[in-house]
This record gives C-alpha cells, structure tokens and sequence, in this order.
C-alpha cells in the first residue's frame, strides 16, 4: 500500500504509513507561471493500493490538483485509489436556501465520487443528510470523533462537567458526556423581551468545584463557544476547556478562545492546538473500506 | 442570453453583453471561513442561454467554482451552458515525458467536457494535439489572433519588420506577416561549439530604419523574446515592439520587457499592456456555436 500526502500534513501521514504497514508516496509538485500545477508520481503504482491523504480545508486551491493525482495514480495502474480526508468540505451547503443558490455538497461529491473508489472522513456536517451515501456514490466511512474525544476528557480533565451552549448541542453532548462518564449541563435561554435573554446553568450547584469542559463538531468564528464562556465565567466556574473536532479558527477565533479557555482539537486540520489524535480508526476504515471494495 | 463572469474581467464582460445582445448575470460570490465557495445566480435562468466568460489563468483556484457555477445555472433552468475562456489552461501537458506525470490536459478536458455544452477560447497551446476534439468531446470555436495581431500592427506600426526567434517560430510570424502585408525574418542560429553560439539577421540591410516587431503565443518569462531583443539592439535596429497573444508575465517579466521595447497582448488575459480587442470574434464564436448546439 502506497500513502500519498498532497497537501502537507506529515503527522497523520506518517501514522498511517506505520498502522497501515504501507510505503510514503513520493510526489513531484510544482507550479507553472500560469498558476498550473505540475505533478509526477515517483513511486510504483502498478498493482498498489493508494491512499490519497487530503485535507479538504481551503477545498478550492486543492480539489483540481487532488482530482488529478486520482487520475495519475490510475494511469499508473494503481488497484485502488481511496480517499483519507479528515474533514470533509462543501457539507454545509445540503438545501437551496434561497432561489438560484449552489447546494455545491452535491457537485462537489460528484466529482469526488468520480475520481475515487471509496472515502474516508471525521465527524461531517451531517445534518439534513442523513448519510454521506445520499450524495457520494461510493463507499465511505465516518470515523466518530466523540469516543475519542471522552477519552482524552477522561485521561486530561479530573472532574469534568460537560456543557452544551444550547438545546441543539444537547444529543452530542449527552453522548460524549455518557463515554467520559462524567456529567453535563446544557444551558437555558430565557428569553423576557426582544432585548432581554438570559442564559444560565441550570444547576448552578452541582457545577462548583467542576472544570468546564465544552465540545462542538467545528470551532469557526468560535462565537457561539466564547458567548457560553463568559456566561460560565459570570458564574463563577473555573477556566474552561473548549474542545473541537474541525479547528478552523476563522480570524481571531484562536487568540480570543485561548484568553478565556483551554482550546483542544483533534488532528483533523492540523493546528497548534492538536491534542487528540484520529490516526487509528482512520487506519481501521481504510482496511474495512479495502475489504469491502476488493470483494465487489 | 445571460453573461456571467464570476472571476472578473468586466471589459470583455461588457463587450460581450453588448455584442451578443445579452444581459450581464447577477452573481454573489463569498468565501466560507474554512475556504468554501458560497456561490448564488440572481439572475432568472430558466430556458435561458448562459455563457460563463472565466479566464483559466490560474486555474487551480477557480475551477471548481467555475464548475459549480455551470451545475448551478443548470439546476436553474438554464437552456444551454457554454464556457468562454480565452486563456485555455493546461494544454502544455499534453504527454508524459517521464514515467508518473501528470498528462493533466486530459482529466481537465474531461471536467470541463462535462460542464458545459460548448467552448470558445484563444489560440490554445495545440503542440501535439491537432485539435481541442482529441481531448474535448464538446464542440469547440478556437478564435484566431494571428488576423487581430495583423490589423492592430498595420494600424500602429508605419513600417515594420517582423520578427521569428527562432525556425520554430516561423509558420506563425510568416503568417501573421503575410496578413499584416509586413516583410519578417528569422533569426539564425549559427553553433560552434558547446557554448559558441552566434545569433544573427538574415539581411540586417534591409532591416534598417524599420521597426522591429515580435510576435509570441505565450509571453511567460519572456526570456526569449529578451535574448531576441538584445540581439537586434546590438545590430543597431529601432526600438522593438514585442506582442504576445497571452500576457503570463512571470515574476518581473513585464518590467525587464518594458525597458527594452513597447509591449503590447491581446485581452485574453488582462494586463495592462492589452491593446488588441478579442471580443468581436469571441462573439461571433459563441453564436455560430449556439446555432450548431441547438440543432443537435
């Protein structure tokens, strides 16, 4: 088996290159005045298995150089070509919310289902999809991030109480909650008037003494995170720890999560505040995923 | 008919809505924080023909949204979806010269061939395909501007006298010659030994007191359009004029160009040095093509 690695990410590279007892694929990359990207496999391909490691964070700049890479490596004569992305792009945009709006989640599976044999991922936004199968024809596995995430709480936190900003948050919370066993709060908006919205613990009590420990699947302009922060802090709790599966960090949301909090994030976009590492289970889809498509 | 133009170029946008008798399309455009494209068409495009005017320079980082754009007007209704490119990218790589590369001018016709209905673009880099058809399987109109270059040098330059760098280049400046009613010659090469090589004019007599003008396809590092100047400059000729048909201007040479002679491109990509109009041939391509596509 053969891991080849694009878009820059050595860590996660190099563990599936040693739990999946395969070979580093080597690249040539360049660009061309005109902005074109030169590409060159250098290693043996007839009859492997690849595996292309590609974050689709920033998918615009990445998505043509990866579909390429696909092809190459089948021209190659490669067996199989899957995809490892930890964090799926272009999962957002499910609905047309407006008139002549693009729902670019069904293009862009398109062309990926198109250009691999299967699809391995960390926590998608799935929301009004039930299933990456509604819009990807290929085979793929979700790697759940919550069983991984209960556990760094369980091995890093020693009194912990799990907080959910909002009643939407409550079904993620309450399962992560349940793997760490360790309880959890969700907070109660009260709302007096158009102006006038109170938020509060509601039990207060049972909170002192607890460190806060807050999850959300992706920490963008880390608004909602740093709203209920400060409501903690209003309260009395201790400094808090923010913990995401996607760190994307829209503009100051980094500085301004880690002034008021411990920031947290598993190894899908590979950032500073990598703690929790996803390798193993991403390692096991892909063998499950080899199994599966060499039988078919 | 509906013009879009999502990565701008609005003067040969407008010149276009107005040649073509068509309305500008209305599209907003932002990014997501994660980099995601949030693309919507304002415009109503039911049963409409949509052409989308993308310069592919740089083409890695507009391509995907190009492509979602084309599905978007499609889910909206759109009668036809046709591309105008004038800068076609990734025509360069057109074989694999060493084992594992990249021959990305096929997996990018492929995309693009099952975007859109038609496609009009400039002058394409054809070196060994005849034509877009070997890797298109869309119809094509590739506009000629070898007669444009013509009429602009006959308009501008009193007294010319075309110039080939090289025997490679002399089918296409002989052609260019022949319409703009202008003598040419090409430069000789004379080798003798590994590092002794002496450029010279043919017949540098007739050569005086006439301008000297170059005509290249792709002004990249504009290296050999330099080497050529210098040439004619140490045998005493007039300032050069140098044309490109598509201005790249890698890192400084535009500048290094500019203080040597007058530079001047045609409008498909734009730069500042565009001084040859493409719209009204670009035009009557995507009319004539409109014609074939409907009959089909």
């Amino acid at each position: 088996m053969l891991i080849f690695n694009p878009d820059s990410d050595p860590a996660l590279a190099s563990q599936l290159v040693r739990l999946l007892d395969a070979q580093a694929g080597i690249l040539e990359q360049r660009r061309f005045p005109d902005g074109e990207s030169y590409l060159r496999v250098h290693s043996d391909c007839a009859d492997q298995d690849c595996v292309i490691l590609c974050n689709l964070f920033h998918p615009d700049e990445r998505t043509l150089r990866l579909l390429f890479l696909a092809d190459t490596l089948r021209d190659c004569g490669a067996r199989s070509v899957g995809l490892v992305t930890p964090y799926l792009a272009y999962m957002r945009q499910d609905k047309r919310f407006q008139p002549g709006e693009c729902v670019s989640s069904r293009p862009f599976a398109r062309l990926l289902s198109g250009a691999f044999d299967y699809l391995v991922t960390v926590d998608p936004h799935l929301h009004r999809y039930d299933s990456l199968d509604e819009i990807y024809s290929i085979p793929s596995r979700v790697v759940q991030a919550a069983p991984l995430i209960a556990q760094w709480i369980q091995s890093h936190i020693p009194n912990p109480l799990l907080i959910g900003p909002d009643s939407e948050s409550e079904q993620w919370v309450s399962h992560v909650a349940e793997l760490a066993d360790a309880p959890f709060q969700v907070l109660q908006k009260e709302r007096r008037g158009d102006y006038d919205v109170s938020v509060s613990l509601p039990d207060l009590g049972s909170a002192a003494e607890r460190t806060p420990v807050l999850v959300d699947d992706i920490i963008s302009s880390g608004r909602t995170m740093l709203e209920t922060i400060k409501h903690l802090q209003a309260a009395g709790l201790p400094r808090a720890v923010a913990i995401g599966v996607h760190g994307i960090f829209a503009g100051e949301a980094y500085s301004q999560l880690t002034e008021v909090a411990d920031v947290v994030t598993t190894a899908c976009i590979p950032h500073l505040s990598n703690q929790i590492d996803i390798a193993a289970p991403i390692a096991a889809a892909v063998q499950q995923l080899l199994t599966v498509t060499a039988r078919s």
